[in-house]
């Protein structure tokens, strides 16, 4: 291991949207400290929602700090990956919830990655037409994007995040240690997210991330930290705009619509939901290159960190055709035209569709 | 058929809910006028839910009204019955949205009764996180209490409308025409929502279905227009101040409270919502009385009432203890303790405990 620097003091970013906002609290050793809790909601009952490779780490802990304040805490595990983000184990939530006859006052939290913390979230948004919901992410992705923001959703056969909710949780606690487990490949699915602020908002963070990917990939606190602080500001910043989508905040999914793509081609599961954003990434940059938006050399440096971060930065070849057939049923899309999120000057993103032939031409391109 | 009065003029009940307010209209023939639609949102697809019941009779005609507004217009056929109110039924609406590449403008139209309201709302909420949305209702109890207020749910095995979400509509509809093809059971079930709006808020309006419960059973147009209209704008003066049910609009579930333990203890379907809820608000009222809420007279009043209206009076037996074990799952109950919306003097209500022995000898008294 090499060396790392000290443990870094707690921060707190805070998410504006009025009588819905909360805070995200992000440090060292957070997960175990009933101080950290000391500001949820009174009830009798909370549900902790893991996964079978979190909840044996850390589920324990987080069940002790919880007892101090509720009278009943249960857990459920669900089976881990984005395949089983399906209504089929969601009903687990749900089947937990009213076996203990846990009322409307129950406070789920989710303790996981995005995945357990997209269903645990519409879990929470549904039960009951809604209960009390916190977030504990454990993997760099969902600190960084998924638990910021109030998307949940789960699968269905035919779309990815097609069946979900906008909704708000109570406090989202980003413990860093929990990083330290992660597995590499989730900690490059991570750095993702994190180096898709940069293109689209702050080059100086990006220029940040270029001279701490060495640190950031040997998960120094230090490093790491920064890093969460900063890109939960920057989507608290989009979101604190535009809560539901309605415009500003598309541009967080640079990348995703090529990467829903890859996803859903390979099938769920295949590659992280970060290695398709990855990719998707370099294949939008290239796009708004040839929209005039950068130049080859922003592209090149971008493809360069992003293969730094460890991540896949060539497709798989599904064939243009099929690339262009999954992203028309994109959540973007309208009547059926694509839309992707493309720089249209360094450190700025807009909305846009693209001709067939030029879409195809990239695609091309970037697939090996 | 009897001697009924000429067509109502089409009256609008606003309801107010700031960024998310909407109108209610009602009339005679509004479903086929296209001039009824012409607020609805732009779109390039609109799915019309509906159920095999009602779809055969007014399917085609609202059809054929939104092609003249939108290009893709498409139908998904439900079964019929509060036991189809389940996530299998529900994902038909979502594979068919899915199937026809219905992106996030999609406008869903509910044509039916509760049920289909229920889900068609439920499925929009849900749908890429939520598209418009706008109700038909074709029965009397849909027209005056499930349309109105943005409540949609699924059940689950282990309880009614316990997965759902506070959802609004763009537009709520009700056309008085559909009411004269609904079955006399139903009529009477919607009687009952009616008939709820007087104990609790409005003893002027209790004294008015008294002096006219013959024509309403008669579906006479105006009694039934003033009928609606009238429980629409108490239930918008509710829901205008309590929008997702922190207090005050818990006293809409009057009766709901017994009417719940009763369908959940026969097996959803067995009796109508309306029927449970109508012999869930003698139960009621008799507990109100032993509260000291009410007197003799006024429970005799409404119990005869409700009888006139065609509705069961006296409760199935489930034993007490069963009917106690079943409300403790109820949303209202709290850590475990029933909560019952009771009259505490005439025209108005309030939510509050009751000790075991008092719900056991009420329930004891009122079933058969």
């Amino acid at each position: 291991m090499s060396a790392v620097s000290a443990p870094a003091p707690v921060r707190r970013v805070a998410i504006e949207l009025g009588e819905r906002s909360y805070p995200i609290d992000v440090g060292n050793g957070l997960l175990g400290q009933a101080a950290t809790w000391s500001a949820l909601p009174q009830a009798s009952c909370a549900l902790i929602v893991t996964n079978d490779v979190v909840g044996p780490l850390y589920g324990g802990r987080m069940a002790e700090v919880l007892r101090t304040r509720y009278r009943q805490v249960h857990t459920v595990v669900l089976p881990d990956g984005e395949q089983h983000k399906d209504w089929q184990t969601l009903n687990l939530i749900f089947d937990a919830l009213l076996r203990h006859a846990c009322d409307r006052q129950t406070v789920i939290v989710a303790l996981g990655g995005g995945v357990v913390g997209d269903m645990a979230g519409f879990a929470a948004a549904s039960y009951m037409r809604g209960v009390p919901f916190v977030q504990v992410p454990t993997t760099l992705l969902a600190q960084v994007d998924s638990s910021v923001g109030g998307k949940t959703a789960i699968n269905h056969p035919l779309g990815k995040n097609m069946i979900g909710a906008f909704y708000q949780p109570q406090q989202v606690v980003c413990d860093l240690d929990t990083l330290q487990t992660l597995p590499a490949r989730e900690l490059s699915a991570g750095l993702a997210e994190v180096i898709k602020y940069g293109p689209i908002l702050d080059m100086e963070f990006l220029a940040w991330i270029e001279g701490n990917i060495d640190a950031l990939m040997a998960r120094d606190p230090a490093a790491l930290a920064h890093a969460v602080v900063r890109s939960c500001e920057l989507k608290a910043w989009v979101v604190g705009q535009d809560e539901r989508e309605s415009g500003l905040r598309a541009i967080l999914n640079f990348g995703h619509t090529f990467g829903h793509a890859i996803e859903a081609g390979l099938g769920y599961g295949a590659w992280l939901h970060g290695e398709a954003v990855g990719c998707g990434m370099v294949m939008a940059a290239l796009l708004s290159q040839r929209l005039g938006g950068v130049d080859a050399a922003f592209v090149r440096r971008l493809h360069d960190l992003i293969r730094k971060a460890g991540l896949p930065v060539k497709g798989p070849r599904l064939g243009a055709e099929r690339y262009l057939e999954l992203m028309r049923v994109d959540k973007k899309a309208q009547a059926g035209e694509i839309k992707f999120v493309v720089i249209d000057r360094p450190g700025h993103a807009s909305v846009t569709g693209a001709p067939d032939a030029l879409v195809r031409d990239v695609i091309e391109q970037c697939c090996e």
